[in-house]
């Protein structure tokens, strides 16, 4: 059953899969108007390519975007707008020898159990690369959400059991540093902590927070597409990720009422403001002019180039 | 924007507010042949009472299930089942003084902003009661799951700071107590916890988990509809509701790929199964076959009563 | 599957079958703020009530409208809108022959086929009755234009052979008929045939003819929720419709191009409008600001109670 | 809003215009394992690239269809499958005057008016080009038809005032003339009728008929999904397309009941079966196992290069 499509009025469909001759997505939905061209989109892409640090997949990758319809003399048409970044790297003797594996924590087993059988090189449509449709439509979405006023600011939070300082907390100093943390002492740390499990052939996991500040008020529609709802569904669907929360999150879990609550004021202009934001910005699933703070958590799993002889070698066992 | 709908082949339309004539919800899509009569339903609805406990809200609420549609000769007929519960209790007094008070933590605010004005009366739209007609239709697909052999079963975790311990684990002791803990040891101390914040007239949060068991592999659409992104988003929409996680959840963020590998191995039979399960049951969005294992953390927030010096007055002064 | 839902923004669930409890419709995304009453639905119920004349069904019923949810001081919340229009005649023995029959024409057979089982007490979701939560619906609809200044106007263009004289059009007219044709000498005739075909126990077809009158321009969402797109889906979805044309609809299937342009002229104020409106209000699945004119080819189906011996009496034959 | 996404279990998303640099589709929710290359969707691109014949457009396009994604070894994964044609000429200077134009019968005025500014090469969006997209989802849809024996036809019925004769009927000779008629007197009179209208600069309307063979029983979701209410809006989505009508369509409101009853009769097998087929092989919205026949009317307009001095230069004038 389809399920590569996302959103009602600004609609993504994504396509792709690592090894197949490319990954792009459709965006329906994005306004007539709006200033667009390959560079808005490349800017967002060249920052997930791997190969950049030592500490990130080792694959060299060009993720040059072409966008092949719904723009015309430099501006969205209001038609659908397709994007498309070709494969250039496809070494598929990377991989010969997965085409036996189940990996631990990849969906090669229940991607075989649900179609039958799979492109398995490299994690066909459950990989890494499957994400780049999804940068590329929010390329587009920062655009729009910028004429509104609305930022999307995200950033690692913590690393295996090293965490940012909210006092060390400079927003430049992500773009610095091969784990985006914007704490530069923590940087540090983490990527001492990332060379040690290396060289055991282990890795980490770690948590993304996000921040969206300009948020009008009244955003979100109850009860099933409360805006937190839409979000955790959205960020659930990221690979590896498996926890999401937003403001004090499930810290909450162990707070009072009385702890809790965000106490309304308003100020000198008679604005309604709040004098604290465990919510995170959103109540009762509409936000409330707050910054929207939400967190993800992503786990990792063990390199497969480790693991090939403790892998079960399930396919020539079971076929 | 129209919110309230839920599912794609078995879709739910949930309706009412805590003050209006009732509450209900429209089930489209459950397969002909199905038993089904008032019972089935009731079951369930009297689980969620208020009233049941001194810790619970104390409104008592005759919350009588009546099925209009979709049934005939005891079996669903394949048409939408229309369910509705008739709001008894509608003490309009209780709430006279919350038409001028945007209670913190709750969704006053933000449906004065969206909507322009807003039925004061208890919460309206956005109460605890609104969860009724999920749970009439969660009846209906637990029922429908049964056939499956798929068993949802959930319970309190956490309250606060006192936590289940899996050693005592005894699910019959959930409903033996008024905090649902299936384990008595920590639902006494769990009361006795409630009880002193409901003396300072405080309140906690906490965290419920909730188990699938015999789920098949292969559930789940990668991308955007993966198994756990859509739970994600069921959950997320509970009023209440700050924090979402699968399998080891948060805890991933601080685990090395090598612990958090679940490792497959094949049994005696030839089938494959995991020898851990960090994952909760998916992997890459798809039922892996293992145990479904999700948690939801829940904020409370101080009692109304209790603030209404502290709340501002912000309808009488802005309007 | 679920299939009862209609729209994305304003969306409808229906529910309810001709001999069940009642039926009804959820109404989600009708912004807050209209002022609604149950009269205001109330009036366009009245006016589909069997009964009223000779030639429609001779049920009594009534059809008495309630608004369970999303009222609030006489204006919607912008919560979902729950209708139920309870079945106050349940006469079960009129339909105590059909359980062994499928009558032609009818979903009798299909319904059967695909769920296995049916209500065969009066033609259950596949009656006239199910319409009744539409009407409420659309009501609900037509005051929400009313306040952009769109209306919408239908009536019967043709009963059989007799079609409505446009030289003697008069609206007003179609309330004093049974037949809804706004022509008095035409329904004087088109009431003649059925009372001729009603003596050989036959009926006749008939074509509806609808208006929209006020469309502002760019109405419609190319390509596949092309306004006459989802006006066609929507007219198509009613029981024995089987033709849906707009504009010249099938005649234009004759036309030359050059009698079929409607060619554009700008008006002393310097407004653009068409000078013919063939197109019927929509080019390129967008409104032009012509009216949108549409008409549905309605099936009739010889009454069950001449055909008792004709129909086969499958249900003993085959179980 | 988006509005190029059609389906629900088998989804397909469009896009590209006739000017931009290509045109394509994401097909998603095709099951996996169907055989499945660039030849299956070829073919059907051939069949519709104008400038086969005299009665065509005029400009020569190859339409190669490139796979980007969904298809590993030969056969679907049960990915997206994303399908791309590029537009290979691209004559601007061909469309340099439409610019000031609003061509009659054209979306360019509602395209305008809705999304402020268009693309004026050749149609845009609204250009006939858009419909590639769906020939090459088609193209797979049909492949996965057929495995399950249903089979669809389509032929020209009429043009203008000529029809084919059912005596005449001769499918093969569909593909031996340009007119794509099934019979071969109607098609020459057809052709000297296209001549003659060619000669004075004009055109004339048509409709095409379409049968689906080999379709099982109950398929198809009362009430909004019947499935003549979604094929009706499928249809009625191609540019041009002015009314769609099933099985007797709008030859029903002449017919009295008996006539247009299809009387069921039980064979020597026990299997049901019905007389006649007025109702198209659809009753209630769900197939009912005869041939599904349906029919849709064409629009045609004077062609452009001929009216440019009728054409309001509106563009010039208003703005």
């Amino acid at each position: 059953m389809a399920g590569s499509t996302f959103g009602t009025i600004f609609r993504i469909s994504t396509w792709g899969e690592s090894h197949g001759k490319g990954v792009g997505v459709v965006v329906d939905g994005c306004p007539a108007g709006l200033p667009l061209c390959e560079e808005d989109i490349q800017k967002y892409l060249n920052r997930r390519k791997p190969g950049q640090s030592k500490f990130t997949t080792p694959r060299s990758e060009d993720d040059a975007v072409e966008i092949l319809s719904g723009i015309f003399e430099g501006k969205t048409t209001g038609t659908p707008i397709s994007m498309v970044i070709f494969n250039k790297t496809q070494r598929s003797k990377d991989y010969s020898e997965i085409a036996s594996y189940y990996r631990p924590g990849h969906a090669d087993y229940t991607f075989d159990e649900k179609y039958g059988f799979r492109d398995y090189r490299g994690g066909g449509r459950s990989s890494g690369r499957e994400t780049i449709g999804r940068v590329a439509a929010g390329a587009i979405a920062a655009k729009l959400l910028e004429v509104f006023g609305i930022k999307v600011t995200a950033y690692s939070k913590a690393i295996g059991d090293v965490e940012i300082d909210i006092k060390n907390f400079d927003i430049q100093e992500r773009d610095n540093n091969p784990v985006a943390m914007p704490d530069k002492e923590a940087a540090l740390k983490a990527q001492e902590l990332l060379e040690e499990k290396m060289e055991q052939k282990d890795s980490v996991g770690g948590i993304v927070e996000c921040v969206v500040t300009g948020m009008p008020t009244g955003v979100g529609e109850p009860v099933f597409d409360k805006l937190d709802a839409r979000l955790s569904q959205a960020i659930m669907s990221i690979g590896a990720v498996k926890g999401f929360e937003i403001g004090a999150g499930f810290g909450v879990a162990k707070m009072c009422g009385s702890e809790n609550n965000d106490n309304f004021a308003v100020d000198h202009m008679g604005n309604v403001y709040k004098k604290t934001n465990n919510a995170g910005g959103i109540l009762g699933g509409i936000s409330d002019g707050s910054d929207i703070i939400l967190r993800a958590a992503f786990s990792r799993h063990h390199q497969f180039s480790h693991h090939r002889r403790q892998s079960i070698r399930i396919r020539k066992t079971l076929r």
